[in-house]
């Protein structure tokens, strides 16, 4: 059974949801409520969604299985984007398909005194995905260029710094074996409102709300300024980013998920041969 | 609404199939194709599981919202059993009612050369569950006075000893607000056989078959022994064991849910009341 491109999938996703690299963002530009090669509407995404899994989840069980022969490849989603833009949502649906087993899911929330003694890194290498293995990251490395940004942590030229530390960081990820897909989920300022009312209105929803995400929106341009740096700084060929509309939920999920699969398929890897006598092993068991 | 015990669920599972503390186990004595409560059939439990479903997902999230606001609790599930008593594809069944990123799952292998470099609860203690969230362990310390006993790794005095540090581990666990879910998946000697022989004939289980499993079913009545020690001397109040019939995969993946349903509901996690002022937000984020 052949993964490979020329499976009537039609255009990669990839390509079109790709930043260029070197090229220069305006995230008012795009439209966080565009479907860009989407199913037409809510229904037909979920039923596309759904399609997904099985693929994936194939996928990765070779992946894993590769691995306990000594194949090092795996896979890194980072997920990033403005509170309320649906990284929670979008890490349980992506990781919805897969053996939970082989997933290595971590949430980075602002540093602990000991992660701030160390470079700023140091918490992400610890948390990579082991060969084999689905590693899923919401937010990460990149608050040190966002929030450190946005709130002037860090000195200018630190920041300046930082961006090529991440570049390099991550090319030697990739020659690792790390195929990393990095997706910015793009949301609208309105959007963000209904969902801080909602999460305000409902409450089995109220315990994710913390005030200080009024103050962060008040800081919108700002974010979205950090966020255009991020896109122009570091989308490289190693490790490109993906922005992704994300006021549709549900185009959301099938471009992640779809994305996902271009990136598996790629990687194409498979069930390592026998490396003992099947026939002899076969015959001890039923002997024995 | 009520998640205590008149929800009329009938007799709790975790009673029937608890080991009391204290006694003399036998193994023989347990039928490992037996369905104690379970459903009729295999429809009937496949049914009966995917209704856990949503009361398992519901009772999570309420787990991890009231870690948010201070509640040290969480739910540790311990999955012990023979090579292909299934400990595998129970782990992706428990898990998968849950949102993956409230899971901290941990497969343990032959310790590391940096593992047998510390005390032999080291490895474990680094993957406990953090508060609110659900840990799963696919082997775990018992490997320590299992595989080291059929084995004689280490002297029987320091074999005998450890069986009390575990006890003693334990219960500062349950101190420390975790509920732990110690279960043994037990499956016969014909199963094991059957189960064996069908990752040989199967390439893509292949991958999962080592050579050495034969070498260790010759050891089936150690090891038999090695479970009935363990059961024996580790059940305690504070951390009970649960034998599950095994044979049987759909009965398993039943009763595990069930397991961790009974236990979720006794624990009967809340959602934390808003510690702000609701109104005053609301009427910021609308202006704003």
């Amino acid at each position: 059974m052949t993964h490979g491109k020329g499976r009537g999938h039609g255009p990669s996703l990839r390509e079109l949801l790709r930043v260029p690299a070197g090229g220069r963002v305006r995230l008012g530009t795009y439209d966080p409520s565009a479907t860009p090669a989407g199913p037409p509407d809510k229904a037909a995404g979920r039923a596309a969604a759904a399609e997904l899994a099985e693929p994936l989840a194939g996928l990765q069980e070779r992946l894993y299985a590769a691995a306990t022969a000594g194949d090092r490849r795996r896979l890194l989603l980072v997920l990033q984007g403005m509170d309320t833009s649906g990284k929670g949502g979008t890490v349980k649906h992506a990781a919805a398909p897969f053996n939970p087993a082989g997933c290595r899911i971590r949430a980075f929330k602002a540093p602990t005194p000991e992660e701030r003694e160390h470079p700023f890194l140091w918490r992400v290498e610890k948390a990579l995905p082991r060969p084999g293995e689905i590693g899923i990251f919401d937010r990460s490395h990149y608050e040190d260029v966002l929030v450190a940004r946005v709130h002037a942590l860090v000195p200018r030229d630190t920041l300046e710094r930082r961006y090529g530390e991440i570049n390099a960081f991550e090319r030697s990820l990739a020659e690792d074996g790390v195929t990393l897909v990095k997706v910015f989920l793009h949301i609208g300022f309105e959007e963000q409102r209904e969902r801080l009312l909602r999460r305000l209105d409902r409450p089995d929803k109220r315990w994710k709300f913390d005030p200080g995400d009024i103050e962060e929106r008040a800081l919108w341009p700002a974010y979205q300024e950090a966020y255009e740096r991020v896109l122009e700084r570091c989308s490289t060929d190693a490790a490109p980013w993906y922005l992704v509309p994300a006021d549709h939920k549900w185009y959301r999920d099938w471009a992640v998920g779809r994305l996902l699969l271009e990136h598996l398929e790629e990687m194409d890897p498979r069930y390592p041969p026998a490396t003992f006598d099947v026939g002899a092993c076969r015959a001890r068991l039923i002997a024995g």
